[in-house]
């Protein structure tokens, strides 16, 4: 008999809200993690530390720049970069406190070690454990179940050309952590991830340079956003380098060189940090997945069906580890879903309406389908746009950067994406997805009351625009 | 013939948005003001002069008592109310100035002066100016439609008791113009006014009482919400006397004393200021309303039909000269219908699911049905809340107070209303009051994907925590 109903191997966010939903629907479950703390890469080292340096430099701008104009004196503002840290670290340890408790509030059995699929009847898992009560020295023990969920999540990618050594070059893993400002930091890589840890040292002082493979940051989102987005970016000092394709990177002593070529032409960054941010890997080996055959598709993502399934029976995979969005909240959708499934409920996800933010200032928040996408699938759309510059409570708060964007379809006015570029678009959005969730249209958003003054007046009044009939713009 | 399609008396949100709104409809509009500027009592005195203060205050607040957390340093804050009320003079103009220009854009004819009806065939309305161009001599002319939108919105109400005099004695109009923090200021009227212009104060350093007649501040909130509002409004240094039937007021020279009853006992606050801000009343005198027949509600409120029609055939009523919550949004929604009606097309709107938001620190924000007003009626309900310390981007943030409630039908689990009391409340009803709109079921809002980290994912907790199936709370 096996000994519980479920493992999860892997307790970030997908993996631990596996456990979570799966408890709630009474099952014995084992949740294993490597890590000494639960949360994975979000609340140890990715959007958990990422959003408290982002508060706190925001803030710090704040002061720096703007203060004066609100009557808000005071002299000399400087950073503390250690005191920056700690609370980064404090916001880190709350989370992963939090998760530790629920957990152990419901009755989830979590092993701290790395997990290997031993093969044998039912399956079998051996977890590794080296922590502190093993006197340094590996212990293995193995545990069975059932049901599999295998949640390991996803890990840096690196380039052929450029090497993470964790000092000179780093990940976002360091950029989290370093404890003083570079003075020149190249970011490879124009995502969420580069260009905010770009954004949170340039704010506190580095000369910061964007280096993109492609001919647009933020890739996913619509050329006049990215256009926009960028320019905003540029006013705050950091310089974006498109269409540029890294070939070396050479440190000698604390100073480097990364190298790159554009149009055939040699380029050549100078550099004290250069951070690698090129997107992440699925974190599929050494499980022991090929024992047991547990199929992989070319990307390395493991291969599963619509209710997440993998190729050997009683074993499912969520999350980073397979294909589709590598974002924190899609993998807790998974998470559920697959919890569900396995307790014989009806799991239910809705991948084609995962929001995605980039939280720089402003944010960037999109979800559905954007316009030149649309375009290049031959949709017809019509669009809306609505400025912040004319809404009320963002020129209260001077957060009148960048417009909101509806995207309808022209027949219809059904809602196929948003696309807002503008101070909190990370909320905004979620009202967008509501309206999607439902088949709502344009005009549909447009006539659900929106409270005054809200940032939120502006998604309304681009769904306004969608048929020319804004109030608050021509 | 009359000269226009539609007057619009009144230009604030109602009566401009009514006014341009037609005009995009094809109708000739013109639009009498008394102010010099358009705007109403919300862009000149009321929600935006108010929000420009809360967020120079908010920030003032975070300089001085939080940022050296954050690694932030400097020397010595303090507040210079001259530059914080330029800052918010500027916010108003561009507003304001906004909102002229579309005007002119929209070939909106705007009449600066007060209106009055004239009697006579079709509708006739006299419109007296006053302004600089007369050289102070009243001048008069007399413009005429077959359509009059009366859009005149509403007057701070005073209490027998206490009468305004504009200097010891204010109203919200003096309250977001003092040029030095008050060393005593009492508030009488716990509602949104009195405690966002009461959090101003306190903030910059003024004693506050907030003296509030019934048995609780935010009357229109669930108990649970009030009293943990209660509590972090406290926190703040605001005293809160509920039960407390103001009696009189009297000044000698700058010190005042306002008397109050409670239980039968004397209560006796001394003050340097004292606002009074018990609420609005309807603005509907002085428009020779009796002349034509136009028909008032006991309470002084224009009657009006559904379609927003007073007894008067050709004349519509909206806002807050009529029945319903005092909101601009809520004018706004009127004043498109309105147009809409008038244009011979089908006007909308959804007086159930009005959101409501107290813009204080944390903001609290409440749509549809509280539960307490359910169990009032009757009605059976299940709830759901979520607490935003267990949110890991309001940890980030340093925003973790407060909750956010689901009131849902214990039968159908149809989302019946939100209370939220938190952080960004204001913009994260926006989503609750979406799935309002399509009848949709706490499980729907659960179900539907919430970006991660965002504020937004308490509401979709909260939602869970409807069916006790919350997945980051027991």
């Amino acid at each position: 008999m096996s000994q519980f109903d479920l493992i999860v191997i892997g307790g970030g966010p997908g993996g631990y809200v596996c456990a979570f939903r799966a408890s709630q629907l009474g099952l014995k479950v084992a949740l294993v993690e490597k890590r000494p703390t639960l949360g994975g890469t979000c609340l140890n080292v990715g959007c958990i530390p990422t959003k408290a340096l982002l508060h706190s430099t925001e803030q710090y701008v704040f002061a720096r720049d703007h203060a004066a104009a609100h009557g808000i004196k005071f002299d000399g503002v400087a950073a503390d970069i250690a005191t920056m840290m700690k609370r980064k670290d404090s916001v880190i340890a709350k989370l992963t406190g939090g998760v530790a408790q629920l957990a152990k509030a419901r009755k989830v059995t979590v092993f701290n070690g790395s997990a290997s699929f031993a093969g044998g009847p039912g399956h079998q898992v051996e977890v590794t454990s080296t922590d502190a009560s093993t006197g340094g020295k590996p212990i293995t023990q193995t545990i069975s179940a059932p049901n599999v969920v295998i949640a390991t999540g996803s890990l840096p990618a690196e380039l052929p050309s450029v090497r993470i050594d964790g000092k000179n070059i780093i990940s976002s893993d360091q950029a989290i952590a370093l404890d003083e400002v570079p003075k020149k930091l190249v970011v490879i890589g124009g995502g969420a991830i580069g260009l905010e840890l770009g954004s949170v040292w340039a704010r506190l002082g580095a000369d910061v340079t964007v280096v993109e493979f492609l001919p647009k940051i933020a890739a996913a989102c619509d050329d006049d956003i990215v256009r926009n987005f960028t320019r905003l970016l540029q006013k705050q000092g950091l310089k974006i380098e498109t269409n540029a394709k890294v070939t070396g990177a050479k440190f000698n002593g604390p100073s480097g060189v990364l190298t790159a070529e554009r149009d055939r032409a040699a380029l050549e960054f100078t550099a004290d940090k250069i951070l690698l941010a090129v997107g992440r890997r699925p974190n599929t080996e050494n499980l022991g997945l090929e024992k047991i055959g547990v199929a992989l598709d070319p990307k390395g993502r493991i291969q599963v069906d619509s209710e997440l399934r993998t190729s050997v029976p009683g074993i499912r995979a969520i999350g980073d580890a397979v294909a589709g969005p590598m974002l924190a909240h899609k993998a807790e959708e998974d998470g559920v879903a697959a919890a569900e499934w396995i307790a014989g409920k009806h799991g239910r996800i809705n991948w084609n309406f995962v929001p995605a933010i980039i939280y720089t200032a402003p944010e960037v928040a999109t979800v559905g389908l954007g316009e030149d996408a649309a375009k290049a699938k031959g949709i017809e759309v019509k669009t809306g746009r609505f400025n912040f510059a004319a809404n009320g409570r963002a020129i209260a708060s001077d957060t009148t950067d960048g417009y909101a964007k509806i995207i309808a379809d022209a027949k219809t006015d059904t809602i196929l994406g948003a696309q807002i570029l503008g101070h909190g678009a990370g909320e905004l959005i979620a009202e967008v997805v509501a309206h999607m969730e439902y088949g709502g249209s344009a005009e549909d958003l447009a006539r659900t009351i929106h409270a005054h003054p809200t940032l939120g007046e502006s998604i309304k009044e681009a769904a306004l625009a969608v048929s020319k009939s804004a109030i608050h713009a021509l």
